[in-house]
């Protein structure tokens, strides 16, 4: 575009970001260059930081700066319910409702075979350690002496969330704990009239 | 969202790039660690390679590595024409036309009063002193010794635009150079039936 190195290795490395073609691209690095050299600098250090000191909580899986994030170590948690989600920003998204003082388990994805994401590349195996964590001697500990009682799936209700929600409630049920979903219904503020007729079907049937 | 003071410092970093909210930014933030660290150090190091190294070519304004950029460098552009733009992407989208052979002054930016950018904040004297050089004892040089005989007005025809075209203009007969502007009409492709009102008008008024 322009004649500088700089700038088109800049305007490469930004198509890296999800969301921004070609020309986000070059909008973004001339919006810098000319307007804000100071948040250049600033993002370019902010990812350095971030990439050498965010990682995954042992307990959650989600991203944090420490082994256990604050969430997980928070003692005033309810420690016997555990909520499965996609994303942080999911969990952001339920944090926000105040409804809920469980923990949670970030997969941090969701099962898509079409783009070549099995189990192992999500969290999966991690969730059912944690969920059924084994003894000393290697065995699953019994039910009595688990500390998840119920794990509550908040996968999105999109193909992939609810093929991982039903692949996790397939594999926690053989080890006996109570798996629930989020409950699918007519969203708060809607008219019937301009609500798509699955989701009508479905509150019809789960209507209590 | 998450626990993590970086994770955070690189949400609010990443929401200073042009067209990027929350949700954007926390999303690239979440992708970039998830992953791809690969592409977020080789965003770092981009910008930082980019905001040390890239300047104003001298001559056009446009941003580049170089004292003089290559387009102005380049001995077989005809140096009588000069093209007035906006940005480099605006360069770029004529220069991809194939139907210009002369240089470029690229403004980085328009007049725009309601933003508090006005003719100073823009490459506007820059461009006179380019279009009209002053001699060895600072009087104006003659029409006949100037390099640049047409100035091109080529901002977008958008009301910021036209009056940056129009101010540039109004500056330029004072000085006695030959000014032409990018002729408004009907887009190739398109039928007139769907062209508004405005379009027609001018295409009209221009017709040839």
């Amino acid at each position: 575009m322009a004649d500088s190195n700089a700038l088109e290795g800049l305007t490469q490395a930004l198509r890296r970001l999800p969301g921004v073609g070609a020309k986000s691209a070059a909008r973004m690095a001339f919006h810098l260059l000319q307007h804000d050299t100071q948040g250049a600098l600033q993002i370019a250090r902010a990812l350095e930081h971030a990439v050498h000191s965010v990682k995954h909580c042992t307990l959650c899986n989600t991203l944090t700066e420490l082994d256990i994030c604050s969430t997980c170590a928070n003692p005033e948690r309810d420690r016997s319910k555990l909520c499965v989600v996609e994303t942080p920003a999911d969990q952001a998204a339920l944090e926000r409702t105040l409804a809920y003082r469980g923990l949670y388990f970030v997969l941090m994805g969701k099962l898509s075979p079409l783009d070549g994401i099995g189990p192992h590349d999500i969290g999966l195996q991690k969730l059912f350690d944690r969920v059924v964590p084994r003894g000393a001697r290697g065995e699953p500990v019994t039910a009595d002496a688990r500390e998840v009682q119920e794990v509550i799936l908040a996968t999105n209700f999109t193909g992939e969330g609810e093929a991982t929600a039903h692949v996790i409630s397939q594999a926690l049920r053989s080890r006996s704990v109570q798996v629930t979903r989020l409950a699918r219904g007519v969203p708060v503020g809607s008219e019937l009239e301009y609500v798509d007729l699955g989701t009508i079907a479905h509150a019809l049937v789960d209507r209590r």
